[in-house]
């Protein structure tokens, strides 16, 4: 059976599994936090999660999960099987990763660790949220999914980058990124209205005091 | 005719490039530099490129671009069809891309535009960048190819990846990225022989100058 390994607070690790429960494919998860130890590196290269244990070994990185997922269990497909269809779902999620989650990653010390962002990264990532989200008001169809009438591998990156860019901007920047962009909130409801979206909330709940535990005691270390 | 938007000086709009030529593919290139103006925003969302114009509507995004063309053009394939051995080879892809190319990218405008980055960011490039070539050390097979034995998108993201950040390490940290990792550098030195990278290679030299007139052009409007 499929492992996949991270833990319940990772939004990539959440990705991976809001697909395995869409898909309805059977899988354990081994809870795993990211490590630069050499007995993790053996499994995860870089050290990060998710990884996914399968018959064959372990894949790392989410989006190259998600394609194997794909090429592997066909049914409940989460991509078009156009190929130009496809390409635009796999555009949404490069931009969703790149221009959105990536650079609201930059400040996420600052926003649930209490560290300090220095100010040169803060106002670059400023400049990129919004610009990310300007490419995705200006093409994405929302209607009501990213990319239209289907549910997509583009809506797992929206869901579980959309609301941490949220509140990395409301926090530092006094930025509300989705005033002016109501198809992209009332997606944002719909989504956290999925049975298998509340019940990776719930995880998400029930773990987070371990997760800070690990963090303190990183901090501690360090 | 597929038309690929971009500049020879570009290397992102190189990664396709030789993918098209490798494949044996017919298109014309379209010369084209980023911008934000209006016109461009709506072929390519972000304002980046490279993009491909396609009889269906125009595609962004390298990584997408690479895959479309994959699924629309199976002959003399650059990715394997197992789907496991697939996954690896975009594993390569994403590493080289997230963690090493663009920590480097976050330095070329003091490498190459004379520009000054800043010492927090250039800190961090050199510690993702280190941490980058050390994953794929661990892992990358490069016997003689970056997955195996053929040539596969893994080598595109090698090849037009490794050459920057090499730059990038040299100028900034004076380090040899590739010390140590002779595999790296012969598989370097092998594909710089392949005469579709020689061709584009001459096109870049030659797109050069005018690559740079518009750099100083853009500088002093800005």
């Amino acid at each position: 059976m499929l492992k996949l390994h991270g833990f319940p607070v990772s939004n990539y690790f959440n990705m991976v599994k809001l697909a395995l429960l869409e898909k309805g494919i059977a899988f354990e998860t081994v809870t795993t936090y990211p490590s630069q130890d050499e007995a993790f590196l053996t499994i995860s290269p870089r050290g990060k999660v998710p990884c996914l244990e399968t018959e064959h070994g372990f894949i790392s990185e989410t989006s190259v999960i998600l394609e194997y997922i794909e090429d592997t269990y066909p049914e409940h497909p989460l991509l078009p099987a156009e190929p130009f269809a496809r390409a635009q779902v796999r555009t949404f999620m490069r931009e969703i990763e790149l221009y959105i989650e990536l650079p609201a990653r930059l400040c996420y010390p600052e926003v649930f660790f209490g560290a300090k962002v220095d100010e040169v990264t803060k106002s670059r990532a400023k400049g990129e949220l919004l610009a990310g989200i300007a490419a995705l008001k200006r093409h994405a169809p929302l209607k009501p999914f990213v990319a239209g009438d289907a549910f997509t591998l583009a809506d797992i990156y929206f869901l579980y980058s959309m609301d941490l860019a949220v509140r990395v901007a409301q926090q530092l920047f006094s930025l509300d990124l989705l005033a002016g962009f109501p198809a992209a909130q009332a997606l944002m409801d719909q989504l956290n209205e999925n049975p298998n979206v509340q019940l990776i909330a719930d995880d998400k709940a029930q773990s987070m005091s371990g997760f800070l535990a690990m963090v303190r005691e990183r901090l501690e270390r360090a």
